[in-house]
């Protein structure tokens, strides 16, 4: 018998439980271990709000927040990609596309597409709205380097040129906020976190 | 030296992330261990895109969802309080109002206001948006009590009226789910989860 739309709906909020689960390489400000995938989503959803003066106009801040919410859902089978590990990353297209697939198929058809449209479009970093998400996504690992001793910093050997390019998001989608990033690159690097 | 705008929304961003700290009751669906508030205020949030076609004519889901991700900042300092244990419901109110005062003076004070109103706006429970928020806040730990075995109603010895009291809000705010609730606390009744 065909699952009810609700039940599909269900079906699917009870797996994105799974995120949880997904363990992400940065830590949490504390240093008491490392932060996972649904927290991570959470705190960039309320960043977004929080910093909403220094994106673009246009944005919709709104739609941008619910971007943040669903942007690493595709991980709960993909796994996490550590941004700094370049092998990690040659299949990543590849892995998320199939975990999309099975992902999105839980819930109406209608519904799995617009979920989907949504992460394609943060994955695209094409539009305003997915430029600030992006924005976000980068800065708060960023900020948890700041606070934790550059713990991904030193854990990936990562080199100032890598942090930048990293970031170069953040300068173009809140270029006030990259002051901020410049004078803490600056710093990790000081402090030996940052490689030259 | 006052601290600039993006000083004070940055050590707000940094002390939320406490939120990960704060455990509640609930269990995760998979039973390995209870969630914290990030990771609840995270899943209402998507609960609150998924479901919004039960929601009430009117109800502006963009904002709810972010009524969600900050619904429970006050935590931070006022900790959680298990919706089934009267005796921690006396004195609330009057926590959450002195953690209110304390975590939003972090921000500018326009910003602060704001976000204050929203909670507000949430714990009052009277607008459309709110009704649909508080919905999704007591719908998600009655679904995860569906699949980890009655864990918290089993932990409070509660009532079937205590939990037809508890979930009132999603009889009123989102009245297509009724049905799937009111079959599971029968569900919860028989197999002896819930008390008569």
């Amino acid at each position: 018998m065909e699952k009810t739309r609700f039940e599909k709906q269900l079906e699917f909020i009870v797996e994105i439980d799974k995120m949880t689960h997904v363990l992400r390489r940065t830590l949490l400000t504390d240093c008491s271990r490392r932060e996972n995938d649904a927290e991570h989503s959470w705190h960039i959803g309320v960043m977004a709000m929080i910093l909403r003066e220094y994106a673009e106009p246009g944005v919709d801040v709104a739609r941008v927040v619910q971007m943040c919410l669903v942007h690493d859902l595709i991980e709960i089978y993909a796994g996490d990609t550590f941004a700094f590990d370049k092998q990690a990353n040659l299949d990543k297209t590849q892995r998320e596309k199939a975990a999309a697939d099975r992902l999105y198929a839980l819930l109406p058809v209608e519904q799995g597409t617009e979920l989907r449209a949504l992460w394609e479009e943060f994955d695209a970093e094409q539009t305003k709205d997915a430029r600030y998400a992006a924005a976000m996504d980068h800065l708060q690992p960023f900020i948890h380097n700041c606070v934790t001793g550059g713990h991904t910093w030193k854990e990936g050997e990562v080199t100032r040129a890598q942090v930048l390019e990293r970031m170069r998001i953040v300068r173009e989608a809140t270029p006030a906020l990259w002051p901020y990033v410049e004078k803490n690159i600056e710093k990790g690097v000081s402090a030996g976190l940052i490689r030259e």
